[in-house]
């Protein structure tokens, strides 16, 4: 009997659901996965049956133990009480690690809007807008400052931690649509995506069937 | 010789500001505030100054005995790391303290943008965009759930937290533009309107100097 369950969206579009479900999973929660796959008609958002599911109308939304928890931040918050680690030691760094977790979870939109969040196509050289690009070099700048404070291979060091649980999906994005990025930055995207986690949700995100798909995002924009 | 320092915008203005300086203030913090204005001809934003004097160019902006914070969020975490109670003390509460934060750092956008923040101006009537009206519709039913749940007249009970911090401009955004709202709520904006550090930013923000008004702030849409 598990001690509660995670709702998330299809893993192939749900930039959303996949910090949430990192942050569970590097927790050890041990949750049911539930995914609603997002409506045809209706894109990704907040279909009736997430509504009717969730508090917020949104995935992921996460219940343990009698709590309930929606939007990935406080999900990474619940998740650092559950278990030691995920958030740095060092109380500087880990203010630096909330703060470039919260400036992703409320900012980019250029960027994702531009390059949104897919698995399993090739965009690349698209969506290069000067939105897009201004996020980008915002964040590859982060990433190289934290890679440099911590000495990598992940943002604050050996561990893959709740601030790369964060950037993770922009990881995806840049694997999908290619931007062009600093041999640091390249780094930085080769070891997420091969952290065994990532590599689970992009094994499954790939296995969905192909009635999921939904042609507002598998269609490349002109460009 | 303060701890460290406090970047804001203009408390007229500035609804990210008044977030970030509410948490500090509830944590006692003893930093330097600093007030850099937004200027005229660039309205609220990142603006040069702002980019110069912060890591993300946006206020609020927090260095803390040699940590440095921005983004709202991370500053409340960090201030709650600070000081005990400015999160709930149960963890299922705590979790939804931490869930409703985020989702005002991360949404409501309809609101956001059809009823800007400002102090000082009566705005009644204006704005009732219905992304606006929805937006609102959500967050009346938060304050009630968590009222109900925790008998107020704060959100999670007696004393003002840092939920109530993450929504009290959006009580100044009400209190502008009065869109119609439960007795409930009216209440709940009474108690947030009467907080002391709230009644001072009010007072603040009415004091601060005629040349840093913005026309685009003090123009009512047509409507």
């Amino acid at each position: 009997m598990p001690d509660g369950r995670l709702l998330i969206g299809n893993k192939r579009y749900s930039s959303w659901s996949m910090r949430g479900w990192l942050a569970v999973h590097l927790a050890g929660l041990d949750v049911e996965e539930v995914l609603i796959p997002f409506v045809r008609s209706e894109g990704v958002g907040a279909t009736p049956a997430i509504q009717a599911a969730t508090p917020a109308g949104l995935v992921p939304y996460l219940e343990h133990r009698g709590a309930r928890v929606w939007e990935s931040l406080a999900i990474c918050e619940y998740c650092a009480e559950q278990a030691p680690g995920l958030w740095p030691g060092d109380p500087a760094a880990r203010a630096v690690a909330r703060s470039i977790a919260a400036e992703m979870a409320t900012g980019f939109r250029g960027l994702r809007q531009a390059m949104w969040f897919i698995i399993g196509r090739d965009f690349s050289g698209l969506g290069r807008t000067p939105a897009a690009l201004a996020d980008i070099a915002r964040i590859e700048a982060i990433w190289a400052d934290c890679l440099a404070a911590h000495g990598g291979p992940f943002l604050f060091g050996p561990r893959f931690g709740l601030a790369d649980a964060m950037y993770a999906p922009v990881v995806g994005r840049f694997l999908a649509w290619q931007p062009e990025v600093s041999a640091t930055t390249r780094a930085y995207m080769d070891a997420v995506r091969a952290h065994p986690l990532v590599a689970r949700w992009y094994a499954e995100a790939l296995a969905e069937p192909a009635s999921w798909l939904l042609a507002s995002y598998e269609t490349p924009p002109a460009g």
